[in-house]
């Protein structure tokens, strides 16, 4: 199992007029927090693209929303991924207020794609190698 | 069981580098679907704020992404209530491209909670009962 | 001088805290504008990337917000090319509420860059020659 | 003068099919960059609306795209207050990216509201007698 965590803060251009963050914004939280693991085992989300010419995109979201986060709060986005990726990589989400409340959950699974031949291919071992430490 | 279909086309803010719909964005595509099917009802969403005092957060978002949306795609948001609210309103969503592939499908789950004592309620009836010939 | 209207109405994903069409979501409005207006002229703005090779980078945006634009509304978009573009092509824009108050007037210019050389190009013909008619 | 620079992260989310942080997002960068001014003189925006019943709804935008921002770039938004706020406040912003060029230059103008009454006001003092120091 690898966890991490990365804080962001909810802006105004994320609120809605309830006041809270809007619904679709968690995504963004998401992709935010993934990236953000990648990088602390020492690799990039880009370097998939870029060097290794694969693409993950996302083929399932989960997202139950216990309480609302509003203008201004820092959320602390953890990550974790439980089992070393295949074909798929399974991305677990918790996101925490400053009052260590956790007010959303969320699993996202993404593919790997060659983008030369838009193929399933499995979890490149550049990466596979760093990760596979911690299991 | 009631269906409403609203058309949305995929706007250049919306694709990401990978030139797909972001998938952060469905989540607005479902928003739109659900205030429209409501709108083909005689009904507003806005009047649950407004005139009613309810507001609808969401609970939880199920999505599955089947294939990509492109730039300039008209999509076709088929929304569908399939049994009749009661503290939570249920919504299913297909997404549909100009080929006829259904690209992604989602389940919406939304509370009525009353604006000034934040507490759950049941479906106002002013809704229930537009939507209550259909069932 | 060529002007084209589209109606586009302000969604929940699109208001702030403040009840507002939060200020940089105009610049979305915009795009839809354009988009519709090279439609309406019997073009598609994807045929410039697809089929012509070239983009239109956005060069610059100027933006009055006069009132605001509330959920729900549904706000006519006034899009106007004012002179025959050049290596630049500029775009006048008027948002109108329901009650045909101007609520926000912009300027957006963009050039035609060949995507293939990054190098600026005039406004291809195969769009110039449909605008042309109109000056 | 009061100059502050945030670091900021362009996101999967933000791009665009060109590969571009989208012209529109921008904005968002410029709340950012005036939020954590505004926190770097310790005070915070929401405490004009939350504790001085004062909103900022913005008035006018311009915005210079010099060079495009790529995914994964760490951008530094640079803001800067060039004097003292009247009833209208001013900020001036540049986006630099990690090779240190200017790729974005931009004026943003916000009035002071009452949100009571709904008229414009002065700078409130509490956040005027901050700044003043740096004037």
């Amino acid at each position: 199992m690898y966890t991490h965590e990365f804080k962001k803060r909810v802006r105004y251009a994320e609120t809605d007029k309830m006041g809270y963050l809007y619904y679709g914004h968690y995504a963004k939280y998401y992709e935010i927090g993934r990236v953000e693991l990648i990088r602390s085992l020492g690799f990039r989300y880009r370097d998939f693209e870029d060097i290794l010419g694969v693409k993950l995109p996302v083929v399932s979201l989960e997202s139950r929303y216990l309480k609302p986060a509003y203008y201004d709060d820092l959320i602390t986005i953890e990550s974790t991924i439980t089992s070393m990726p295949t074909k798929l990589i399974s991305f677990d989400f918790k996101l925490i207020n400053e009052k260590s409340e956790v007010i959303n959950t969320a699993v996202v699974k993404l593919f790997f794609v060659d983008s030369a031949t838009e193929k399933r291919v499995s979890c490149p071992s550049a990466f596979a190698d760093k990760l596979a430490t911690y299991f």
